[in-house]
């Protein structure tokens, strides 16, 4: 084998795509539909299009749309997997991203399960680790970013951003608290004169995301 | 080409290696001693050995102790880079890590180059994206973390671990929410009976890193 080859590996991506269902994370999986681990659930993946990807975020983005039938605004590069027995076809390169929808953007989504992610069965390769990963990545992040408003439909009220946040932390936060950090994060617009009415609470001022933060998160500067 | 050589990229790994002189940080950097780029600048890198390496973590630390002659307690996953026009040789993708070692480390060097990364030249590859991606890092993170404990000789003093961070953040920070902070991360160790003496102060207690932080850093809970 010439030389060079030695040094290619197969080179994939794989997207955990969570959302929030029920006041509970879940993930979107697919049953693999050939070897190996055929009929085994896994995360959306694929390989790596040298001749069309401008890169491994465009080839996640690609997958996403092929496989999960959607464009997530928010898709981050979460981290490298690799070794000789997480794919049984050779020594592998996985690179995963994380994705955060609200869930009205699953509602057309083509075999796509959404399992809550407390209660996922084995997985193919390796995908049991990465969604381990993406799931401590997610959680904190949340202690000191925007991040958990990518799964919130928009627009929203505090109190439902706040049990959104709650919902990821898996915690009970102060509101006095909760609403200071978002001020702090300062990645919220208020709609003018949108109130959300009807409910049992005096009407809510609606927000959304301001445009600066849609695809790059707030991160708070409060640390030492 | 049988279909599955389509799915094989060129995979490397490039690692950030970073110390700290004279109250700056600086980069290891050795020039290429081939094409492409012969003669140029870059980190310390080399391809995936997939015959010998059980990750990318462990190609990491071969290529560390094989061009710098030295191994980092601290070697983590920075992200990976990866396109058709980063390589000359062909789409290609790099697992980028990053290491942060004490000036000491760096005696044996044996080749490398200690630049200040305020005053890099062109490197080879996208080693100057790889550079700033490491240093936004390193920078955020030690807002959160233990950090930047890894740059300093052990043991030492409270001003001493104050002033590191302090060169990492690029400002000063109050001293009573440093040790505030400090103790909240909970890394260090006292010496007992080990105070440094000698300097215009009065005799200053010696620290450690705990056993279970020299890896593994300490994260601030701190958040919402």
């Amino acid at each position: 084998m010439p030389s060079t080859e030695q040094h290619h590996v197969i080179c994939t991506v794989d997207v955990v795509l969570l959302t929030l269902l029920h006041g509970a994370l879940h993930v979107a999986l697919l049953p693999r539909d050939k070897a190996p681990f055929a009929g085994v659930l896994a995360l959306p993946g694929g390989y790596v299009h040298a001749q069309e990807d401008a890169g491994t975020q465009a080839s996640a983005a690609r997958v996403l749309q092929a496989k999960a039938g959607l464009v997530s605004p928010y898709l981050e590069q979460l981290a490298t997997f690799s070794g000789p027995a997480r794919d049984p076809r050779g020594w592998s390169v996985s690179v995963a991203y994380c994705a955060l929808v609200p869930p009205s953007v699953l509602e057309q989504s083509r075999g796509l399960q959404l399992l809550p992610v407390q209660n996922v069965p084995a997985l193919a390769f390796d995908h049991a680790d990465i969604l381990a990963t993406a799931l401590e990545r997610v959680r904190s992040k949340s202690l000191y970013s925007s991040l958990p408003v990518h799964l919130c439909a928009q627009p929203f009220t505090l109190p439902q951003l706040q049990s959104v946040y709650e919902a990821v932390l898996g915690e009970t936060l102060n509101k006095v608290s909760f609403r200071r950090k978002m001020e702090e994060l300062g990645m919220l617009e208020a709609l003018p004169g949108q109130l959300q009415t009807g409910a049992a609470h005096r009407p809510a001022q609606l927000y959304r995301v301001r445009a600066a933060f849609r695809q790059q998160l707030s991160l708070s500067a409060r640390g030492l």
